[in-house]
């Protein structure tokens, strides 16, 4: 018999979660039953969405259920399969959650091209990460060459791919990271503009600087004192496309300081979650696999070993210590 | 020689405006050049924006110059002409501000047809007022018929229209207002399925039960602790109509308690000013008209009589004491 290792959702956290809320489980693998796949995870994608689901409160998903293994995107493999569609070495992505192995009847299975693009990047700028900033800079800022869009979370797994597909369309991007080597990474590496170390304080001179014209478009990962701060430099009809606020996650509502400015610069803001828009996933997926294999999409990884480390892992990302997307190695 | 009785902006507010910020002029009007119109204001409106050109700050429009005529809307009757087009006794409105008699070439007057609607009303629902809230409802909110649309300032010039045609459009709609005799004119004359008084307290509660279904569809005129609440009531995919936010025009900024709701209910923000959409005039105009024309529309006036009692009104109406259109009659 096969051991799968997963962890469990064993309480909810109050304020920052900690690694009591979770609990390492190993029961063993059922036979598989007829029509049914075998899929070895080899990586676990790590995402602040699941920090919303771990709370018993409404939100736009339902809260995780106690004693169930934590909801979370994978990459795999087909190790067996009972079913004609699915044969062992097919390469996937799926839903299995933090666990080691999952069972599919096949229908919830992406077959994914590994010789193209790297397999953990479908966890990451080829996958929901890549499509959520795909969807928040083209459906809702929609940015015209010679705009200027800033970004939270800039070398983060959305962010990231934020600020490539703005210099794409021509325009002026500005990152917001936590740490000069971030931002020193974001810059070089990923070509934007400029990039403000949020921690070093001076926002406020910092976006007048790195955004003398105004801001056109702005991408929010964070929430918080950034959001109050890049409000004050926006230009009239600019586009908020407010995608996460994870200053927020563990603590109190972080109050937004200065809404009547939404007014004044007759600002559109729209809250979005890219799995109610499907309809864009497989423009969008084409498009970003194919600059990553072209060399043209830049993205970076943090990978944390061990399905037993996943909890520490994710802790981490919601104190920012991941750069780039954070993952979890299962094999 | 005939005296022009005006009133010019002399000092701007700290915080709440006083009476001492204007100064009543009365100065004489010159002869009529070639190609002028001499125009008698009979109607003088008062608007909530006007407050924003009395700071020196960055705001959508430029702050209104010290020691000239505070900007504002008029509707009254040419008296003489020196201009092919225009005769005694055309009906026009103009922008010729807190003033008792306008000169123009022409170009910035609109014919108006008494005959169908008061003239009066060509400042409230029949004019710009109406056209804001017929912009934030039908272009921003764009209600479906089963849908609960609320709006503050409910019993106001913009309000009042937002709910009727809200109505129209088959759905529940919500008023909120500020005390018993505004919420029983807003349910009992205008139509509106509730009305809540929001000095009352409780307005969690009240809202809660004006609006069993949740609100999906928010016409804001107010800001402050009503916005907070109503938030706490939206539906998923919900749209604000970010109009007006008096609450805080008088004194420091007001935040908004939980941004966070704006990304959990995937909600579409919009703030806007009627004067950058001058493509949906003509078709808003019409349809408004044609409303009032058909009894089909109301609306109510608080009148102020003689340009001296300008300032009085507005301070007034900055503090809610108005109900209705706040019009200041010249003649």
């Amino acid at each position: 018999m096969t051991i799968n290792r997963q962890i469990l959702l064993v309480s909810r956290p109050k304020g920052e979660p900690t690694l009591e809320n979770f609990h390492l489980a190993a029961p063993e693998l059922p036979e598989l039953g007829e029509g049914q796949v075998l899929v070895r995870n080899f990586y676990l994608s790590l995402d602040p969405y699941m920090r919303g689901r771990m709370n018993d409160t409404k939100s736009y998903a339902p809260p995780q259920p106690l004693d169930t293994v934590m909801i979370g995107a994978t990459a795999g493999e087909v190790i067996e399969s009972r079913h004609p569609d699915w044969q062992p070495g097919d390469a996937v992505t799926a839903m299995f959650g933090w666990q080691e192995y999952g069972i599919s009847d096949g229908s919830n299975l992406r077959r994914i091209d590994v010789a193209r693009v790297p397999m953990s990047a479908y966890l990451g700028a080829a996958g929901m990460p890549g499509v959520t900033a795909w969807y928040g800079l083209k459906r809702i800022i929609a940015p015209k060459a010679g705009e200027t869009v800033a970004v939270s979370a800039a070398s983060g797994a959305v962010g990231s791919v934020v600020g490539q597909l703005a210099k794409r369309a021509g325009c002026r991007v500005v990152g917001i990271a936590g740490g000069e080597h971030k931002c020193a990474y974001v810059v070089e590496t990923l070509g934007f503009d400029a990039c403000i170390d949020y921690k070093a304080g001076h926002l406020d001179e910092a976006l007048r600087d790195a955004a003398p014209d105004g801001i056109d478009g702005y991408f929010e990962n964070v929430g918080g004192a950034v959001l109050d701060a890049v409000l004050m430099h926006l230009n009239a009809h600019s586009r908020i496309a407010l995608c996460g606020m994870i200053a927020g996650y563990n603590g109190d509502p972080i109050a937004l300081k200065h809404p009547a400015l939404l007014l004044t610069n007759r600002v559109r803001l729209e809250g979005f979650i890219v799995t109610e828009h499907m309809d864009v996933w497989p423009q969008a997926l084409t498009e970003l696999a194919d600059a990553i294999a072209a060399g043209e999409l830049r993205y970076r990884e943090t990978m944390a070993q061990g399905i037993e480390n996943a909890p520490a892992a994710f802790l981490g990302l919601l104190r920012g210590e991941n750069f780039g997307k954070q993952i979890v190695r299962l094999v």
